[in-house]
């Protein structure tokens, strides 16, 4: 008996979002595709390789030709090789014949930004199989791949129109990248939602409701800064809480060394240092979320050997940088919220730094 | 003396453009650029070479670094390792630092492409020096390169906040490129102005002021129907009038034989047929377009040495194209006026081809 599915829509002028949450989705994926496409004789198909070793697709159905590819697993996916060759195999695809993207966060990434850029856009279906995949990258549209001067720096906004998240599929993640996915739903309970935040003080999701009920509460926070602000000019920056030391820790350690919701647990204890400095928040509620995020298996100190000069260089904090212009943050505020905070001196953002 | 410069704004959500109709306009570039974005200490430039030789750029600001790049002239430039050039040139920029685009439709397409792409799109300023960029390619936001399988098949929408049409440039056009220019100006006077077509009636616009009437009036219409349908879904489409039929000529004869104008104008006299046997004109009012048209300077009547092949492949009207499935096509109406129809036969279009 599968638990209770949950879902969640996001209103976007002209473009929602449906997400789907639920225990077995996966089987159901060529179904929600025909009702939502009746009419298509084709569609699109990339599907991260790790992915399609552990959780076989079920046949498409016979009359609807499938444009696949394989992409390679993870990050390296999100190149502009890699979407290329998925504009070539989608090019020949009406605006009225969807793709279908399965995998983690790389996987959409890549595979959302390829359907953005054919015909202008064609509609898109998102498969997501991890838990940064379903609390975050499935959720408000951006797509990307990377340049080699920096992550995400190609891309647009192209939100799915139906996002399934099978929460099966998380029991083949290692216990380290469901804790670093669980970095963006702590995310979004410090953010605006303080009873998420006494369910995650519980540490990881036991059982598949546990996790339906914990990523639709972090989806519905994050669905809420979205619609308010789609193209990221607004309250939309909370979502950026833990990251701006988050991204330069992945810079100067790469992705292999720590993953994304690792380096972001590190940001938001970093940040949370200012924020008592600044009295948004007391010492006691710091510590509160420092011991929530070792009960989720997080790290919130910097290793040892990280490259301070890679580091700096990544937050502005070398000279090459104009002087005199402040840094934006998100600071942490009370027991669970937030604010963009915009004159953060060059001094106070080294100082934080664990 | 200058002729009086004329304005339209286009509404769309989040993301309005100007439109600035005038003469001399090229020489005020950094000052609008200083006024909209004050504090870049960046910008980004392509320019269309041939441009480039004939109309000198004023001499940046001493405060502002130019990133700059000049594009193949024309068709040339939409492809994707121009796309890539400007990604690379641009990416180190900031998203409140805007890039300027210079020259015809080509170089809108791909310049604004690149511009949607990096950082998830940064703010762009088109600078149109031909008819058909003034006209059609500066409004509406559909940015675009080609891929080997068809044109503008990769893009997506990204309309500029400014653009600056400057007439003085189109006196170093030549009288091909105006008049192909003009088809996509009779288009909109026929979809909705029938002031315009009057005006049109006399001729290629013979001064400054006149070419700044019959543009800014032509945007007009443009305007209204993007802001009424930005994503192409509904009332946009009677945009394409004439495009069906033009399109696929442009293929089975490429660019270099057919200019994209005069493709449109043989479009638009093959539909304006189909019209006449539905009864939607009269077989007058379609003989007033084709004197209209050939009075400036375009051409209604298909080439004898057309590829049918590729002709009726683009039309699909060739065997691999699905049986039963009727094509949308804009038919005029009346004097002025036009509706899209989606019930066309495949003899009926068979039927029109000139």
């Amino acid at each position: 008996m599968h638990a209770e599915p949950r879902s969640e829509r996001v209103e976007l002028p002209g473009r929602a979002t449906d997400v789907l949450l639920g225990e077995g989705l996966f089987g159901t994926l060529w179904a929600a595709l025909r009702t939502r496409f009746p009419a298509a004789q084709r569609c699109g198909l990339a599907i991260d390789e790790r992915v399609a070793s552990l959780w076989p697709l079920p046949p498409a159905p016979a009359d609807l030709h499938v444009l696949d590819l394989t992409l390679p697993a993870g990050e390296e996916a999100k190149d502009r090789d890699t979407l290329a060759r998925l504009q070539d195999r989608w090019i020949g695809l009406r605006r009225d014949e969807p793709v279908v993207v399965i995998g983690g966060g790389a996987a959409l990434d890549v595979g959302g930004f390829a359907a953005a850029t054919v015909r202008r856009g064609l509609p898109w279906i998102a498969v997501a199989t991890t838990v940064v995949a379903m609390a975050d990258a499935s959720v408000g549209g951006k797509v990307a791949v990377n340049h080699p001067r920096g992550k995400n720096l190609l891309g647009t906004f192209h939100p799915p129109s139906l996002v399934l998240s099978d929460v099966a599929t998380l029991g083949t993640l290692d216990a380290r990248e469901r804790s670093a996915g669980l970095a963006e739903v702590y995310k979004c309970a410090r953010l605006s939602d303080a009873g998420l935040l006494a369910v995650l003080r519980e540490g990881e999701p036991q059982d598949a409701a546990a996790w339906i009920d914990a990523l639709h509460r972090s989806v519905a926070v994050k669905a809420r800064l979205v619609e308010a602000d789609e193209r990221d000019e607004g309250v939309r920056r909370l979502l950026n809480y833990g990251h701006t030391v988050g991204h330069a820790l992945e810079r100067a350690l790469g992705n292999e060394r720590m993953r994304h919701g690792e380096a972001v647990a590190i940001g938001m204890h970093a940040a949370a240092g200012l924020a008592v400095a600044r009295d948004l928040m007391t010492a006691a509620q710091r510590e509160e979320q420092h011991a929530d995020l070792e009960r989720l298996g997080l790290p919130t100190a910097l290793p040892g050997d990280v490259d301070a000069v890679t580091l700096h260089r990544a937050l502005g904090l070398d000279k090459k940088r104009t002087a005199g212009a402040n840094h934006v943050l998100v600071l942490p505020v009370g027991a669970a919220g937030a604010r963009v905070v915009d004159d953060v001196t060059d001094a106070e953002l080294a100082s934080i730094l664990p």
